[in-house]
Order: C-alpha cells, then sequence, then structure tokens
C-alpha cells in the first residue's frame, strides 16, 4: 500500500509543509505545479528531493488561483480546464527531464481534484487528456482518482482510453456513504487524533472504510493520501509508513 | 531561407496581433509559454494554427513579467533561469501533445534573450537545459540564437552538449558593427519601411547585413525574424514569403 | 441622462478599447481597478483622460481574476468582498489624488456585479463598505447599481447606511422581466442594431425598458450604460450623446 | 524612540512572521500592499492587529514581484513608479478607512527602498507623489527614509515639496562608511547575536552607529527597524522594546 502526500506548496519566499521531513516515508509525492501553489524553483526542488528518496512523482495540477490555493470551484470550459492540465503537467515533466526521470501519474488538486469527481464530462475530459500525453511517452502516465463506493463507470470511461486509474483513499478524511469525502466545511471532515488516522489506515489497506454514518463500505484502494501540515502529522505519517511496512501490506 | 515570427502573444481577454492572417506566411513560430505572454488557452490555439499551416513550433520563454511583456532585465540566477526555462517548454510541448505534436526549438523571449546573448555562463546554462530536456526526445530541441559577427564561441558550447544552434537575424532590426541589435531606445533601432525590409531580407539570405553605420557585416543565417504587428507589417511578411519562394532561397 | 461606460480595461502592453475616442462622449467613466483589467499605469492614464474630458470618475472593482476579465463568478466570503472592493477604491481614489481628484462612486464589476445583485446579503456589505470609505470624504461615494422593477429593497438598506444609490439601466443588454439583464450566454443577451440601442435609451430615459419577452417595465434610471468595444459601438454612443442633447434629457 | 517592524507579509494561504507576537513590541508597522508580498485580506487583518496595539500604520509599497518578495530591482521609469506607489499606498488607505483610521507614512520597500536611496531623481518622485497624496488629507503622511552620514539633501527636496522626512536606522543590519547598509549578499550583513542588537539599538538611540569598517558614525534617527523572522528574534524586539521604555529614549 502506496502512501501519496501533496508536496512542494511552497511559492517564492512563502514555505508551507516540511517536505524534507516527509519525503522519507511516503511512496508518490503529488506535486503542484504553479497555479495555485508553487513555482518553478519549488518544483525543481521538490523533484530532486523526491528522486533522493526513490518517490514516484506526480502532477498535481490546480485552478489558477494562488489567493484562493485551488480550493475555489472556479468556473471554467472543459477545454480550458484540459489545457491547463496539459500545461502543468508538461511543465512538471520538463523539470522532472532536468533529472532524467519523468511524471509518473497525474493527481488533480482541490476543487479541480472535487469538480472531476462530481462531473463525468469532465472527467472524461480530464482522462482523454491524460491519454494525449501519453501519445509518445515510453512509460504512460496514471490518473489519481478518489474511490468510491462504485467504480465501475469511472473504470469503463478510462478503459476506453487506455488510461490506467489509481484508486486512492484519505486516510485523516471522513467518508460520506457514497464515498465522497465529507466537505472540509462540515463538522468533523478531518480526523486529527493519530490513533483515529492509523486504524483508518489499517481498515483502507483491507478495502473497508468506516463512513461518518457508521457504515462499513468496501473501497478499492491503490493508494492512501496523507497530509503533512505540522510536526504532529508528520509524526503521524512516518507511523503510518512503519505500520504499513510491519504489516507487509 | 525561414522565416520566424513572434506568435500567440494574447493573454485571456487580450488580443495582441493577428495571428491567423501572419501564420500562413511563415515558417517557424515562436510561441509564448504564459510567462510574459499568453495563456494555456491561447497557446492551444496558436498551436493548432501553427499546425494547420504546417509551421514549425518553437517555445519562446520570457521571464515572468505580465506587466513588462518579458522586456524588463529581471535578476535571476542561473538555476532559476534553467527552471523557468524548463517549465515554459514542457508546458507548451504538451499542449503540442494533445495534437500528438512536439516543439521543435527553444527561442528566448525579449530581455531573456538579451541576457542570453551577452552573458556567456547564462548562455551556456539555456543550452544544458536544453540539452536536458533533450534526454528522451525523439527529435531533439534545437536553441535559436542572434547571430553576430563570429559565432565560434556559441558553436563551441553547443557542441559540448550537443545542442543544435539555429542562428537568426532579424528583417526589421538593425543591427550594430558587433552584430547585436541596436536597442529599442535608440532611434532607427526599428526598420518600418517594406523596401529596407525587404532589402534587408535579401542581404541576410545571402548571409550578409548593413550595420546601422553602414558596415556590411558577414552573418550566419538559418532563418529571419520578422514582427506581425499591424496590417503593414503583415503585409510585408507576406511580400517577403513570396519574394524567398520566387528567388528560391 | 448620463452616459456610463467602462473604461481602462488595457493592460500592460495589451489594449481593449479606444478610451480617447469614447471618453469624449459620456459622462461617468467606470475605470478598472487592476484586479480584473488594468493595472496602476492604465488607470493614472484613464484617470487623466476622463478629467481632461470633465468626466465623473467611478471605480470599477472587480474579481482578482485577469485570465477571466473578471466575468467568472469565483467564491469569496463577505469580508473578502469587502476587502477586495476597499483596495481597489482606495488604488484608484490615490491615482486620482495625483491630479487632486477624487473618484465619485463605485460600480462593481461583471460577476462581482451580478452578484451583489443577487444577494441581498452581500449587497448590503457593499453598502457597508462604500459607507465606510465615506466617513474622511469630503464628497461621499454613491454606488451604482441595476435599476430593477422594484429597487425598495435595495433603497432600504442604502438608507440605513446613509448611501446614497446610482441607478443605472443598459442600452445594449436585454432585460428580463424581473429587471435583471439577460445572461450573456443567451441568445439576443446583447442588442447590436444601434437603432435598437437608441430606441431602448429615449425608452430608459424615460423611465421604462421593454423586456426580452415583450412587456413593458418601469425603471427608475439615473445613468444608461453604454459599451464601446468596436468603431461601430463608438459611433452609436457619439450619436446617443448627441441624441440626449438635443432632447435635453 | 520608535521601532518600526515589517508587518503583514503573509500571502492567501501562507504565511511569514508572526505579526501578532510582534505588534504589542513595536511602535510603526510596515504594511506590506500587495505588491511584493500580501493581499487585501492579510492587509485588513494586519490593519486590525495594529489599532488593537495602538501602532502607527505605514504603508509598504514595494515592486509587484511576489516571485522575488519586491528584493529584486526591476527596471521602472519614474512615472511607472509613481503610480504604483499611489496605488498601493491608496489600496492600504482604504483597508484603514474601515476602521475610520489613516495611514501614517509611506515607507518603500526592498529594491524599491535601495533604488530610492541611490537615485535622487527617483527619490524626487517619490517625495512629490507623497506630496500629492496629502492634497485632500487632514493629517499628511511622511516618508520614511533610510538616514546616512549626510541627510541634508535629502532634507533640501522634501523641504521643497512640504514632506516630512522620518528617517530610519536599522538594528540588525551593518553600514557601510557613508551610511547604506551592507548589502545582504555580503558577509555579515546581518547581524544575529542579539547582544549586537540592543548595542547597535542603544548606540542608534543616541544618534550615532559603527560601521561595519569599525568607524562610529553620526545618525539622525528618529525610528528603528527591527526584524522579527523568528521566535529569537521576537523575543529580541521584546527586549529592545523593554530596553527603550526603561531607559525612557
Amino acid at each position: 500500500m502506496k502512501l501519496n502526500c501533496d508536496m512542494g506548496e511552497s511559492f517564492g519566499a512563502w514555505t508551507i509543509g516540511d517536505d524534507a521531513s516527509v519525503m522519507p516515508w511516503i511512496n508518490m509525492a503529488n506535486i503542484a505545479c504553479g497555479f495555485h501553489a508553487s513555482d518553478p524553483n519549488v518544483m525543481a526542488t521538490t523533484v530532486a528531493l523526491a528522486l533522493q528518496h526513490n518517490v514516484m512523482i506526480g502532477a498535481h495540477p490546480g485552478y489558477q488561483d494562488k489567493e484562493g490555493f485551488g480550493r475555489r470551484h472556479i468556473p471554467h470550459t472543459v477545454d480550458e480546464i484540459r489545457h491547463s492540465i496539459a500545461y502543468q503537467v508538461g511543465a512538471l515533466d520538463a523539470l522532472c527531464a532536468l533529472h532524467e526521470a519523468q511524471v509518473s501519474y497525474v493527481k488533480p488538486h482541490g476543487a479541480l481534484y472535487n469538480d472531476m469527481m462530481k462531473d463525468p464530462a469532465l472527467f472524461e475530459a480530464i482522462v482523454l487528456t491524460v491519454s494525449k500525453l501519453n501519445f509518445s511517452r515510453p512509460h504512460p502516465l496514471s490518473l489519481m482518482v478518489l474511490s468510491k463506493a462504485s467504480n465501475d463507470a469511472y473504470i469503463q470511461i478510462a478503459q476506453q482510453y487506455d488510461v490506467n486509474l489509481l484508486f486512492e483513499a484519505f486516510a485523516d478524511r471522513a467518508y460520506t456513504s457514497e464515498g465522497f469525502l465529507v466537505p472540509r466545511t462540515e463538522p468533523n471532515a478531518v480526523h486529527h487524533h493519530p490513533d483515529l488516522i492509523k486504524a483508518q489506515v489499517l481498515q483502507l489497506a483491507q478495502g473497508k472504510v468506516k463512513t461518518h454514518c457508521g457504515k462499513l463500505l468496501s473501497l478499492t484502494v491503490d493508494t492512501i493520501c496523507v497530509h503533512g501540515d505540522n510536526p504532529e502529522s508528520i509524526a503521524t505519517i512516518k507511523a503510518l509508513s512503519q505500520l504499513l511496512d510491519t504489516a507487509q501490506i
């Protein structure tokens, strides 16, 4: 079971997160691409750090909205989103090329991720974009998406465009009974206690999650998203990494 | 002799240039990459237009400076410039990939171009960047540079990194006797009369240019840069294209 | 009857509109404040042009969204909007101060204007903001709003905060029967024929408008908004100005 | 002797500094205005915090350069700088107006500050700008400048435009024998040891400073600039505040 984490969210003189402390304990780095956070220098530094720790590199494109950190839904046409994602993935890919490396997957960020998961037409457009970007790549990009109670509709679209999906679950987010994340604006949307997070990760590693209304939901899980915003959560990531290593899950 | 022209300099609701009228008459499109001008949508539209007219696509990266249109020298470290160029070239390349196409060359824009031509360390860093970007490309990127009285130093560096240089001359810019462009802030830096431009192009096609002090300078010329900012200059580009076709140069 | 028009929408090297040709024929200039369009230099130039033609200066604040020209609804808290409007109005006011002039009114732009007209809580927050900005001004700012079939609710709020409202109608926009503008995404939302525009202006000057479903609606009209995006529409503005002068309305 | 400190340098989701811990111990807050750092919301929060602690509010305008935090010299015309400063000061002033407060002084930031101190024509243009902004203010803005070995030339210009100057010295920066700050790129440009800082402050409060070459320089000092970037430096600010209170300087 692979842990993925948002990385490279600093910008110019502003720092967010402690990437150097998180990177050793994760398997996949979702690297911001300069639209909702980051800049070419932060991206370059983050790519180098990921490679140093043998961490897979994912592009984490978002809406062009530094003021809102990509968390605000901004109306776009489907074509605008296709162009924006291609732009951001290509930019990160070139920074990887400076190290003879490549982006391995795409995971949309924040509001763009939410919009993708709620709008099948947008989902299809993003799958198509990834498919187009793969046309000349030796190692094709995967698309990371939120695993839900049923993923059939998404699998069908992805197969149509020959794009591999990576289903992710969240270590510290409460789930609705439909398998959506409880919105951050609602109470108890985010788990803070390490024990709660560890328990959810162990469940997820077995393909299950307890929803915020107590139901046990089956989930396909290829990777678990963790957050490392402060020393406590970073300690939790390290503990999760060791937990999964020990359990050999 | 190939004509190259800056294309795709619009941004959001703002239009600069009449790309649809220029594209049929040029051979190489230097496409802005979103830092000094353009955005992902303008880039996508410009790529499609170039492909429709069978025009080679070049990345035209600039300083991140929409307020100054990339014409202001902004201090950067060499690493910052390497990251910025990689970012921009990669972004355009991905938009090309949506059409199963690729960027063919890199031509820095404005102040970045001037800085590259004046600072050998920066030139070498840019050559190195292009070389790194070529590591996994079936068709390697070339680097377009200003042809000067002597290009030996630049050729030597480029060979060291196995990067192909494209030497360009300017149809409508006056030259100093060292083969630099007369700065735009000086009088008569830009030729406006079509006859003057045509005469300079015919000279350039034969590897020569008359400098602003009347000297005849030998120049290596792979491509000639033209500007299409208004109906008159677009008519001149069309005339130049036909002139070169007729002369079979 | 005063004509108001959006002015100063250029940005850096990018030009929108032909302000020098429009300014002589309008009475009130809604000047963009750098968030959805413009920059400090364009604002300074536009202020000088307005003063030269004795045109009242209005602040035209919008969402921080140059990519979308302020036409996209971007989620904000009410406090964020208060701060954004104060910032933009203050910025323009200081540029007026360079000429010993002042901003006379505030007219939100695009999506912000639409959001203000649909959300009474946001309307009240904006009225409060204008009221606060007036605390030390010799000449208080007015707030320009869309005149609707009934403006009572808005008048009541404005009186509570002692803010003067300016009711505007649109010369070239179709109206719904509730007195809203037909969204630009719908057919026939914008009148293009000069005769249609002139007829609507003469109606508006008498406090009436024919809606897109043919109904005749009474409207309170302090000022009429015109658009000068191209030579034809600028000619129409000139004609409207002369029409109103002749009619002495 | 008043302590001044740069405040409000956060931006969106990114935090710089711990303003809440610094504000109680300073007398004058140089508040960033959204160009090199900050945004309308951060500015509003910072204004409220300053008022709560009875701290004078200064506008801290910088070059439009978030990537470089306003520390890079970017070429501007004098008019562009006049417009940029007016814009930023006006924006902050309007956010103060929401609290029935006003900006008291202007202190340019970073590269703009350095450029002002090195270019008399730019200094005069900035003085003129402040003078124009004062035309309708009940309490005129002062301009904070670097105190040097001789300030006569600057005083003469300021008197000509009837602008009050505030001469500042730096608690933690080494001085050249001409009274300039040693550039940050040079060794020992910044004092880190609290004792060194305290000693320099006590000297400055008596109108003197020891330069980096050991010379004792007389300085006119109206206010001392302090930096609160980390817990240690914040503790130093508190100590300096108490030191000055005790010494009743």
